[in-house]
């Protein structure tokens, strides 16, 4: 069992790796609590959530939206929920976000934990202090900065995820790894096939190293005005992909990290081997290492990559690699970026 | 011109009062500026705004809502609003509100000022911090404490204010004199008539002073934890009987007042005097003293206060009055306050 705390402006958030959701009950303060929660985790796991009423929402990108946050305050109000309700989510990405951004505004603010139930929600969506909404389309376009108070992480639960989510979780690993962690790094690369079959060690000392990257960043910078901006390696066409082509987050960020890796050889920024290192791991992660976007909807990635919140004018702040756990973030001219989006997908 | 700096949790805001519309510009930083207002202030004062886009809400409570939120982001969404994009509110209070809520939830924030129309909005909704939509006929159920950069009140536009606006208006600057200051009380006692016809001088007084005391409450405790809870004097009643019945905010704060004077003379806490001129103020004001609910909708109006965001369980916090600028907070038990609405209203 390891402790991280995370001290942000929004708050002080505890995560416990290692925990057993059996535990949660000792988490949440006295008073009603709240689960929200998805379909199929409510199946799984729903005997195990403490006294109190529950949320359920559709499982999938759908529920991550104003009509998603509709249903939770709907739920809030059934409950008869007050100031001193404790609101629990328990899921993956979609029910952390849409369940962190609804309790943040129910009565302009009721405190929240997360029990994120994948690995990509463990090393990612589960802490930082971000959570919303899509818009029209567009991925996190609406939310707030807010830590919970307590992020339970237990290992256990990742044995029951679907095929494929482990390597969503994975991809956003080698993220981490790469912005902050050539141990990291290196500890993947020597056994893919490891992390693939969730092997508990390698899993286990990999969300320690992944988590502790990613709150140090966050504490530097909670509110993105800069050292935080590292964290979106890989995400500037990743987000772009995932809209445009619908597919998984970890499979359109695998494409983006390489995307970025190459843009920054082009650049001269990163020798040509490091990028191929970095394609290699993305494969054998079985992520795709290109853009599975034909070239009749490129100029639909293009404007997906113009929404992008990390756009300044006509430029996109854009995150490049000096080395793997070397991150550079540079503004790069729009028209650049669509060159490249062309030349190296 | 008086400034008045507001330094709280979530940021300084800078109320400029007395300072004219046109002077707009001056505190808008460089950038894309997107304008939100409604179809009667846009006409009215549309062209005063400064070059930027602008988002039109329908005049009215319908607006401060999941569509009036969603109509505002659509309008940024448009506008290609990205992270240097400054939104200026421009309107009554529905119009600050709901744009004070999208401009801090979309992209996780933008920055924003206000230039309230109304002097309700003068007084009340453009400083605090609070904003947010009514959801399910609850008022104020969804939103966040974010502080304005700049609020801008310009005396000049509240000559243009349908008759009944003005009342409104000096209804919660009564309910701020009999929390924080006996002299203002007394001087709009004087004279409610100057007041009414929103004689410059004491207007311009009224506001500021208003202000002050509201400033320093808000700078005390900003997120309600204590002591702001006195700013809700006459709203709890208030709050219900406008969800209730639908009457003006200013109507329903009038005769929230009266009532919890009322309750403080039986609890033995205020002298039967105190409340005489208060009843007498609010009705000088051309405000109704007594609830225009029928008794057959008494009950809706008791789950109304039940569903209060002051609520701890079975009971309410309410403001009490000990005498006219002397406020105390107390937890009331429901059915006490259930009575209390039978015998009093």
């Amino acid at each position: 069992l390891t402790t991280i705390e995370v001290r942000a402006l929004s708050g002080v958030c505890r995560v416990h790796v290692g925990e057993r959701l059996a535990r949660l009950a000792s988490l949440v303060p006295a008073g009603l609590t709240v689960y929200v929660t998805d379909a199929h985790v409510a199946r799984l796991y729903g005997a195990s959530f403490g006294p109190g009423r529950t949320i359920v929402l559709e499982p999938g990108e759908a529920s991550k939206s104003l009509a998603g946050l509709e249903r939770v305050y709907d739920g809030l109000l059934d409950a008869g929920a007050d100031r001193d309700t404790f609101v629990v989510a328990v899921g993956g990405g979609v029910v952390c976000d849409v369940a962190g951004f609804a309790a943040s505004t129910y009565l302009r603010g009721l405190p929240f934990g997360f029990v994120p139930t994948t690995l990509l929600a463990q090393v990612d969506a589960g802490i930082g202090g971000k959570n919303g909404i899509d818009f029209r389309g567009v991925k996190n376009l609406v939310g707030v900065f807010q830590q919970p108070r307590f992020v339970l992480c237990d290992p256990a639960v990742l044995g029951t995820l679907p095929a494929g989510e482990t390597a969503n979780g994975l991809a956003e690993m080698v993220k981490t790894a790469a912005i902050g962690s050539p141990a990291l790094f290196d500890e993947i690369e020597r056994a893919p096939e490891k992390a693939l079959g969730l092997d508990p060690d390698l899993i286990g000392r990999a969300v320690v190293e992944s988590l502790r990257i990613k709150a140090a960043v966050v504490e530097a910078d909670e509110r993105e005005a800069g050292a935080r901006r590292v964290l979106n390696l890989g995400h500037t066409l990743g987000h772009a992909v995932e809209s445009v082509a619908g597919v998984a987050h970890g499979e359109a960020v695998g494409a983006g990290l390489v995307f970025a890796a190459r843009l920054s050889v082009r650049r001269g920024l990163l020798p040509a081997g490091d990028a191929e290192r970095i394609t290699t791991l993305v494969r054998r992660l079985g992520l795709p290492a290109e853009v599975g976007v034909p070239a009749p909807a490129r100029p639909a990635l293009v404007d997906a990559v113009r929404r992008d919140k990390k756009r300044v004018g006509d430029a996109v702040r854009f995150v490049f690699l000096e080395a793997i756990g070397r991150p550079l973030v540079r503004e790069i001219p729009l028209a650049e970026l669509e060159s490249a989006i062309h030349d190296l997908c």
